[in-house]
């Protein structure tokens, strides 16, 4: 994995910005692998956010989340990982990060980070 | 794409203005262009509002959705679009419109635009 | 259509009026037609009601909803007029109807009808 | 039908007492009888509890059920009874029941009756 | 059965403990034995937790809930061990367990034990 | 259970005897008794025949499936039996009835009888 | 009903009349009467045909079952006359006509009437 | 495991011997464990089969099935074995037992047994 | 539309010419226009073939469906059409394209064209 | 990955090799990339094979599947690969191996291969 694959995020201005509205993502194609194990791990994340004055542009996402493909991460601490880069990159109103894992041990695993608290009117 | 397609906006005296009560349409039927490439977008577009005086008529509903067939339009805006334009001509209690647009770069997007807030009772 | 079908509408003491409870009713099988085209429209219609000393007959229901088969009424206002209708009838705790009717010109829409407030333990 | 259906329902020691916590219940083979026509009705009854010091014992809660095939009773009577009936022996916190009745004339109906206010942390 | 399979459950550091985001987790995958009857019982057990400084680790818990496999149990009370259990290990923000267990003479059952309050974001 | 329900089964006359052609009907409503341990089963009919020169009426099969509501019958006897009274009284083309049972002991019962070989063109 | 609703049935030309290949069309939006109670019913109308030199034209379709709106008809009767009507207007390699009726007396009642035999190649 | 848990299959003679008839039936209670890791494995099993001279009675398959708890066996073998014990206790015209068994590695697997032909009318 | 679309289509060698193995592609974005009233039509396309030399490209196929955006065509035309561009560039073993067009006046339609026999082994 | 994957594949020998019966595996979790683009691919592998006398073992089959991770490769050549690759490994009655792969350029591809033929028994 690259050192950051953040750093590849790219934006564009929220077409939008006085309006509190909601943007969601979903991405069934999303593999890592297990630190311990070295085992893939595969998943589905879904994005779901409030854009303040940027927007995350669709192509660098999908290229930012490939970039994980050889990352050897845990299920916890990768679906966090993804809310700090986009929080860092956007500075949104809200931001929540699903990570949805395939079956491990006959245990299927969600994470859910949140980051501010979703907008009344939403 | 016609310079307004607002324009052709038709509407009907609200048959019920003392109630507010809720209004759902949903189109799967929209298609316009992506700015960048050229390439067609295909979404589903689905209105929730509550009417003050007026109500939208279906029929040119249908008309001023077919008409972004060849324009070319971002997803986050072409959604605050329809709102914005739905907003101006009934001046509703309440309105919500989702695109929900068809699968690009392995990444489902859904952009959810809201005016007003859902009165209590609804 | 009869003039006024909401006539034959009945009731039967409700059972249990001390206690708030919910009643759903849906019925698929509903029918009127459009006042411009002439052209039938179907849809389901759902009640849910909260009573007070009254609840209305099922059968007497039944034949209140197959009397609109022949009257021309928008979607709009069809919803509303059997809420008003219900509502008179039984003076209910609340009151909400839905209209979920069949696709037209590529659109579905749905019109949902309130008549208080749902009590707070429903 | 047994005079007193009740009569026959056990109970058990809530086995954590100090917590309120929820237990949910489905049957869906439920058969009263209609009091007027005496044709069989058909129903999913399900409860939803949050138990004080008793709960109700499975095997017996299957027996108070079945004793209804026999019984004339309409929708919204026997549904508000079941209720009353397992008010009256657990004394619980929250008791909800919902009758899920099979379509008559067109019309699927449903009736739910709450006792008490479910705890917030439920 | 081990006298206490809550033993062997081991934890990891959260990753993130100054944000509270939520882990979910389902098992499908759990037996237990009925303590009257001596027959097997089957359920999915599914975990949802807020933690504070400690995770529970995946394939301890898959041992603890394979722990289960011969001891005798009622369904109320080895939702609740399972949540006291999980509670003392992780003394997490907010704990959820349910048990929805298999059709017992034409019941299905399904218990729900909380510890703490859902926090406001989530 | 009346000593024979078949008697009160009526017919009318197939409207098209020279086409063979599928009639389908599926009552979810059925209800009997177990002959061992009196506990009352419950199970959904499904019959498919091609006519010959009658077809059953629906509201004396209703009343017919009714009949077994207090008549102790197995599964597999049941299901073929009705077989057997539907092939003597309409001497159809060809004749299936599937009895889908509810759980058991953990177990579902689905138990199919024919009678004749479904005409090739269907 | 008009005397004659297969008069309004138009048709245009088979685009491809060498290949045999296959049409199918549904109409969810049937209803007629009982000729017995006079009671409305309703049904999904479904078509399989493979078209000879001519093809039903779709809105003269929607028009001829509208027609059927006001007429006293059985389930088994008016399924066997929309395939007389449609074979004899189009003269097909092979037609299929499902109804498929909405609940009576607790039973769903479908039927299949079908003309000439699938080619092999289908 | 007893030695032979096919000792405790019992049987009934078959109602309709002379109809070439289904039986099926579904059983999602079964479990037993992975003769490598001792690890425990989970599975649906499905049966089908056509009596000849005697039907499985139903409460002593359910033992049967029970019995396979704690023995160690391969998916293909267990599936297999099922299939051998219903043979030999039943002589079916035809038998297929299906084992749909939980996720391990990622990989979902289903065997499928069968001895004899099902019948052409069936 | 383009005066020939099909001179767009790109083909690849098969990568297994000997084995007759099948590849299916569904698109559900398709889109044309009503010839007769210019309105929009909607389509998901789907294709299975039995490749023989060549194969068809994803991305040229992808173009090649998109130049109906602008054509006026009727269903059963377009669907033929596509099946003999199809087969005219492949000189496949087997296809079949089936035109599952959105409802139109109430009534859903769709198109199966196919060529060719389906080998026995597939 | 490496030069030869299947080297890696580990058989067992059929505990039941005189009976044609069906195993059927299925792996949600395979990526490859796109020879072209070098971007990931992902797809569900489903197996579906008559063994004779040997059977693929489940753990070196996840390694296998997994081994195709960064390999470049188009659908249709995996696909028969992994069909060639099993077929030389075991040679089994009967294989078929679909390979179902997520959606590009809008359009959902599935390539289905196969060896021998079923057995008339399956």
């Amino acid at each position: 994995m690259p050192t950051s694959p953040s750093r590849d995020l790219q934006t564009f201005k929220n077409p939008k910005p006085d309006r509190p509205y909601e943007i969601r993502m979903e991405c069934p194609e999303f593999t890592c692998v297990c630190p311990v194990t070295g085992q893939p791990d595969f998943a589905t994340i879904r994005l779901t956010y409030v854009p303040a004055e940027l927007c995350v542009e669709l192509k660098s996402l999908k290229l930012y989340l490939w970039a994980f493909r050889d990352e050897g991460t845990f299920h916890e601490a990768v679906t966090n990982r993804i809310c700090d880069d986009l929080v860092k990159l956007l500075q949104p109103r809200f931001m929540e990060v699903v990570g949805d894992f395939a079956v491990r041990g006959g245990i299927h695993t969600v994470v859910v980070a949140r980051h501010g608290k979703r907008p009344d009117a939403l």
